[in-house]
């Protein structure tokens, strides 16, 4: 089945680095070919292949990590992405599915076949020509300045709905409701919803969350300041300087797929409600 | 095309009777056979059939009241149920397609066959054999007091997702979303979203609307207290004594139709997000 | 110092009842007069006195049992206040200090002198003639039944400030913020504020929470319906039926005084706003 | 009684810079000494003596404006300030007492003493040796980045009292409490309740608005990432560097004064809730 993998893991983190290490003997041992992200070069032994994330193309992925380097690696690897095993070795890990002492029978599982495909919508973004990344969670169209006003005006297919005057609007998918546009007051959209969501950042116009059909091809006309700022998954930032830019977002044909052993979508919105770090 | 009208009013308002008079005219004489509720038997001077609106069978409805009367009438009125033109004569006409002054106007285009029909998704709801009627807006699940505790535990299809304590839970339309819901935290579904959202009402637990397909079989289990209220579009009342009240949702195999002359969700949805009465 | 005790505890908790006898025995060894609350008598084995709350003028108070209990005394007992020793044996401990283990050495330090008083402001409230006992937590001003709107106006003073359609009204003192008007998406006020905080349940209109002065008198006016609940620390009910019924608000001179050990409101915050009972 | 008076206005627009040469003719006319701000230079024809505002030392000041202007005319001109007559003439007005048209006839109370003064509370900021502006709305400290993470400990006087994720912290007095906190969703603070709110922007963890008594010591601790914004009033920005970066809050011993001649609070606070540009 799998005859290849991808390792990608924190570099900033020893135990993540060593978990590689433990994972690449393992699939080794299991004659899987293993490349590993070109950044992972010196920092662990690995006998593996280095390559840059964008030029690989295994039959699946290992991430060792949290949300942020699973999102860093959905931006980055080629389409169509292969599925992810997660595991969590990060500060939050809301889209992990196994913790670090489980990899290894994970990885066996994967091996077998013995495992369930999450298959999660990805948005489609774009602007005047530029080539910007489809988004797992989400995208935020702001000012470039933190706390700075935003002038829009939304545009549902070609029908402009709403303007709002707001630090941002984000755009959401399913996966990315439960993440920063919960943070700013949004709705959770169930996995099965074929929907996404757009929530302002501190309106101060009278405004709320809008769910609309995954069909819909949202667009934001970002009217003031001129210097605006696009933000795909808290990661890939793209500065826009002109007036009235236009950004259009709707469902992508791209997806992310995760490997799940378990259905536990509302077990992880119960920790992510209750997220604590209040120390 | 239409060959007879059901007209119902709101009985404690003189213009809305009056309305209603000029209406009945003006339909008696292109020859369209006339019912009314049997509330305006006395109240007004109709040259019309009084009949109980549970027993109304017209080809289609003009409502003339708030959106309390179309809730009213659409929890009444046999199914399937005739389309509605609705005319505003009331506090909140969130749900109502015309002024008064073009009440006459308005049923001439319905004659003529010149409007579009919006399809409304309902919810069925069902409990320990009670029969229940469907929901427009939405339907509430809280104890039988005002702003006393509800222990639930929420269930989609057969998983128990999560519990909540708060003063109820909320599982609204895409078109109630827009009422009380809304009034609760709760995000507007846009009309094409095939969902339904629950949002719980002053939640003791960290809790946040929620999205579903509109599919999906929720189930809420009132665990404590003893005493629980079950509501339908704010209007039909339903006391359960049992502990464990069990209540389930989904969509409902039937529709409310809206007679409507221009698309203007997103109007209507810009004066509700303003609605004043701050005085 | 204290030579008499009034002992409270929720009767319906075995727990509760055994800890009652320990600490009955307790006292009465360090010679401590100690008065029980009369439902304890036949449900626990008290070589004490039994007297009902209203007439209990002990010289400090203990409280077996959650907030409920604790402001269930605080309605009742004689005012002024005797400081109350809060021990945890509840859902919800907000209010109280010690854990069950911990008893008899609270009483001790009682005893000894060895605490701090935190004094807590209360709410005077009133309405046509009727004598209505003070808030420790809040006061709430709904319609009759649950989820029905409530037209209100407030003034401020003298002053006609807002009108609000909402399911009701919340008026909180600091300790009352981290509960009910909590839920209702208010702020929580630092002890030392010297205010209390309006917040809607569930506002139609555009409304946000709104911090008094605590010498405001606030007066809210129930327009309609003619049916309205007044309703403190959600346990004392009083039924209004007369339209616009007139409620006024304001810092009573009344105060309740906890006995504490160490100084963790924000530990109990912390507590507060990750409330789970999530399952 | 006004003797001299200083003049600003908006500098990118006509009706503001003809207004301001009308009030500059009126108040030559009733032997005042007008001081224009030096940015009229060569825009408006004003028989004024232009100095920059944070030279300007007049009885009164005049804005002619929004709050921006208002807000910007408070950080630069010298301490203690005059009080300051606000014309509006801005897209957001809430600061403002007068319109244009009203602008002469209000010059002429302000001449005779026929106003009251509302004296406005100002937060003293400060954070490592650096000199900051005291802020009228509000201090707001974030990340450096838009939608980036901040991670803060808050400490209430020496007590660490709570650990936020957020984007940002805004603290704001009861002037600001109606501005960007509640577009946060912080409460509104009345004028006379002597406290400031602390409210998270797109909190993780879960978090409420804090309100803390005016003397109290609110330090900020910004944890990471490394490059901090502190932004005062929408306006003054410093940008820090460092880990940890230590920002401390508390009452300044400044006020703003507004010349006021009628007490609409509540008045001004209605029209900011409707707050519209939804278009």
């Amino acid at each position: 089945m799998f005859k290849s993998v991808g390792l990608v893991a924190r570099y900033d983190n020893n135990h993540a680095l060593k978990l590689a290490e433990e994972l690449c003997e393992y699939l080794r041992s299991q004659k899987v070919e293993v490349y590993a992200e070109e950044t992972l070069d010196g920092r662990a032994d690995l006998r593996a292949e280095f390559i840059p994330l964008r030029l690989m193309k295994p039959d699946f992925l290992i991430t060792i990590g949290g949300d942020g380097t699973i999102l860093r690696t959905c931006i980055e690897v080629p389409k169509p992405e292969p599925p992810i095993l997660a595991v969590n070795k990060g500060v939050r890990g809301f889209l992990t599915e196994v913790e670090p002492k489980d990899a290894c029978a994970a990885a066996e599982r994967c091996l077998k076949g013995d495992f369930r495909i999450e298959r999660c919508c990805k948005l489609a973004i774009s602007t005047e020509g530029e080539t910007i990344p489809d988004g797992l969670n989400d995208v935020v169209v702001s000012a470039g300045e933190p706390s700075k006003l935003l002038y829009t005006q939304i545009i549902k297919d070609k029908e402009p709905i709403l303007r709002c005057q707001s630090d941002g609007l984000i755009v959401a998918t399913q996966t990315g409701s439960t993440g920063y546009s919960l943070s700013a007051g949004g709705p959770v959209l169930d996995v099965g919803v074929d929907a996404f969501v757009l929530t302002p950042i501190c309106s101060l116009t009278v405004f709320r969350s809008l769910v609309f059909p995954a069909e819909t091809k949202v667009t934001i006309k970002a009217i003031r300041p001129k210097d605006t700022l696009v933000l795909v998954d808290g990661r890939y930032r793209l500065r826009l300087k002109s007036e009235n830019a236009i950004i259009t977002i709707t469902r992508s044909k791209n997806f992310t797929s995760f490997i799940r052993f378990k259905d536990d979508f509302y077990g992880r919105l119960r920790n992510r409600l209750l997220f604590k770090g209040m120390g």
